[in-house]
């Protein structure tokens, strides 16, 4: 029996991101969902289990591409890697020009952008797209993130917006930029959520450690932040971390799960595409390499006798302590986004992408890991200035610093005094003061690389290359840069 | 005329780098050495300006093949990229199995790794080496470190052995494991050397902004240092650079130098490695970003009228403050080349090279930029202990940190407290007290990835994989690592 076009999008890879992301549309009043897996048992299951989804299943790749309405709009919802490649692929030899292959999957942006460089030229959209929010957002609305051409946007466009999230009535799906764009908006989105997510842990590390309180007392205090400019779902989850009591001991749950946090690799990839963009985002650094140093479970264990300061850590005023790091964590934030902006600018300047700085900070209101109430802020600060060379300058976010840096301050302090690793606090303040300073002392760094390497300087009070010959007679000569 | 085969190595590629090598490889007794260069130009003024080298100089790569020995040995010493892919194809089609083509230049490992899988299934032996020591060290006496086959250093070892720096009698060359673990080593001795200088860099920024003392004054204190432990190339040459005053203006000349820190790319690749294999360089990351930050003019001009602390920064006892900041140095220091050779540690295992780490230390006391006094003291680490699992917990340096700490901390407070940068003292010290917590906040991290991605974690008190129903009962169930 020949297969009729009657579906308008379809999802292949049916774990549990692709079933919740098939559900989501198909629950859409005007949607109708082709699913295909891999494995035809689980494209039955999930038919069984959601007869209300009124899936149209497939069972071949020829039936999946004959289900599907013109132009042909599929998702795939596989592990990012060679297995989207061979998906990929199989759409690709069935769908013609006009046809929409959307990725997904956490794909690297690059190569997202080889992908589409490959498929365009055959008059196949392809679409590498960001979605955050995890299992409950594919299911209840996720934030989207759609790079690839504006034409497939125009029909891509709304039937995403029919799934994503919304915040204050505005759907969290926005065109991205072309091609790898939404992947790499996703995976800075990620290293975000890294800084974000060490900054907390810091902050309950500090309270704890300073204060004596249990994790369920400092639950409440997340909770009630919760409440002000901290407002957001990483807050929100942490107390309902610290309020979990394990059921097997009777301790606080947090205290039985092992000190060791995994990494999926996007974090990292932030870092590196940072680097190879010459973007300092040391936030998000120190928040990767504070969970790869937590694993090393050998070098803790040789390392748990070396000596810290001498003393208990014991603030005097808890209260204020509390009000400092959660002032501390305020402007840590700020420059853990202001760094990931700074990167998404630097990208769309090297990749040629169009983005609206704006439209990604009220994309990430809600659906995502990182939505919070703040990003309102961001997106007004970009709206007020789209040339806003440094988020940390904007009216808004200058004064939240200039309230915080003396809390800021008085926090990295005692982290150091009282021996609490803090490196995303530190980092971010160093990084603070290196922006702010007059002078920095880079001009020794470059002397010194002139010195050994004759790499050449510029001067503070003429235009031109310099290099002293320090190894004759130390006159300097005015030169070309150097090139080694 | 035949050419006759009278050279036991050749150099291609006479730039700076290239000649200095040529030069040096020519006044070893035994040398007899070829040369080539694109454009034979070069070659011409090679040989003219340096008769008593005794050059067998060739106009092509026929005649410069025919020049050498058997088995024939050729460094190339040309720009990194696809320069070096052309010149390896030149001598791979005219050499025969058994000869040797050496890269002296900065490749990436990587490509070092490609290259010699292309080249070794024909017999030829394709050897990726790092040399340090910039054109001086070229000219003089470099630290060389080459990677490939063992089999090929039996040939090459003597002629690097004739050229290398000489650190307490022996030569600084050692077979650093097979083919891309030679320039492996050298990009991880470029991410210490980063972190070297930014840390010199963040304590003179301090002593000249707590004490008020002049460039020349600190060149004097840098000088005295350089008589004790932190004896080494880069604080001497720190004294040097101090020193130096500007003919035109009369100034010191670190501060008519532009505050803008260059970088070549091989402390990005040491991050990006580490960031692929898991291990926490923060030390050496903090370094690469203070010098992109540096050179952010737009950024830090809209950033300079950010707020700092109230009041002006003065130390009230200029010589302790003096002692203290070479206490924190010296710690921080340690940090990195921990850092560092846990690098080198997990690239080896990674890559499958039998890399001896008190090897590497050793070969890096002459030579290059960052030869120390204390690398002896790595050496001696690692030959004690050859499985040491962090070099900072061996005894010399324990106790190193043990009675440098206190002032360690003292030293980060200061800055934290008067709004001076210094990422790399901040972020040395919360390694460190990261890595000597018997408790990490990150178990409330994997909580917070359990709770929004089922990420799963492990428990204190028993083996196995956990998750709790967040969205259910709050139950806890075992499973199986989340693969999502």
């Amino acid at each position: 029996m020949p297969v009729t076009p009657s579906a308008n999008i379809g999802v292949v890879g049916l774990a549990v991101m692709g079933s919740n992301l098939a559900r989501n549309l198909a629950s859409r009043e005007g949607n109708t969902v082709a699913v295909f897996n891999r494995s035809p048992e689980r494209t039955r299951t999930l038919v069984d289990e959601h007869p209300e989804a009124g899936f149209v299943a497939s069972e071949s790749y020829d039936d999946f591409v004959a289900s599907l309405q013109k132009p042909r709009t599929a998702i795939i919802m596989v592990q990012a890697g060679r297995g989207t490649d061979a998906v990929i692929s199989e759409l690709a030899s069935r769908f013609e020009p006009g046809d929409i292959i959307v990725d997904g999957g956490n794909a690297n942006f690059h190569d997202t952008i080889r992908r589409e460089g490959e498929i365009s030229p055959t008059g196949i959209h392809f679409v590498g797209t960001g979605i955050s929010g995890g299992e409950e957002g594919a299911l209840n609305g996720p934030s989207i993130m759609p790079g690839g051409s504006a034409e497939s946007y125009e029909t891509l466009g709304p039937i995403l917006a029919s799934i994503a999230a919304v915040a204050e009535g505005e759907p969290c799906v926005t065109h991205v930029g072309t091609d790898g764009a939404g992947h790499f908006v996703k995976m800075v989105h990620n290293g975000i959520e890294y800084a974000d997510m060490q900054l907390i842990a810091e902050a309950y590390d500090l309270i704890r450690q300073g204060t004596g309180k249990s994790p369920a007392e400092i639950a409440e205090i997340f909770a009630e932040w919760n409440t002000g400019e901290l407002e957001s779902y990483l807050i929100e989850i942490t107390a309902e971390v610290l309020r979990q009591v394990d059921a097997s001991t009777g301790l606080p749950l947090v205290d039985v799960i092992l000190d060791e946090a995994g990494a999926k690799g996007t974090g990292a990839w932030t870092v590196q595409n940072a680097l190879d963009l010459g973007v300092p985002v040391s936030g998000i650094a120190e928040a990767v390499f504070a969970r790869s140093l937590s694993s090393k479970r050998a070098q803790r264990e040789a390392s748990a006798t070396l000596p810290g300061p001498d003393g208990e850590f014991a603030v005097a005023d808890a209260d204020a302590f509390i009000e400092d790091v959660r002032q501390a964590l305020y402007a840590s934030k700020i420059i853990a986004y202001s760094q990931g902006f700074d990167e998404i600018i630097a990208g769309a300047e090297q990749f040629g992408w169009d983005v609206k700085k704006g439209d990604i900070a009220k994309i990430w209101r809600a659906g995502c890991i990182i939505r919070a109430r703040f990003l309102n802020r961001i997106a007004d600060a970009y709206a007020e200035d789209p040339e806003l060379v440094a988020l940390v300058v904007a009216p808004y976010f200058r004064d939240a610093v200039t309230g915080a840096q003396a809390a800021w301050r008085r926090v990295v302090v005692a982290a150091a005094q009282s021996g609490i690793p803090t490196p995303a606090f530190s980092s971010s303040l160093a990084y603070y003061d290196g922006l702010r300073a007059p002078r920095l002392p880079a001009a020794l760094v470059q002397g010194q690389r002139d010195f050994f390497g004759a790499h050449t300087y510029k001067r503070v009070d003429k235009e031109g290359v310099f290099h002293t010959l320090w190894s004759g007679d130390r006159s300097e000569i005015e030169t070309t840069p150097s090139s080694h």
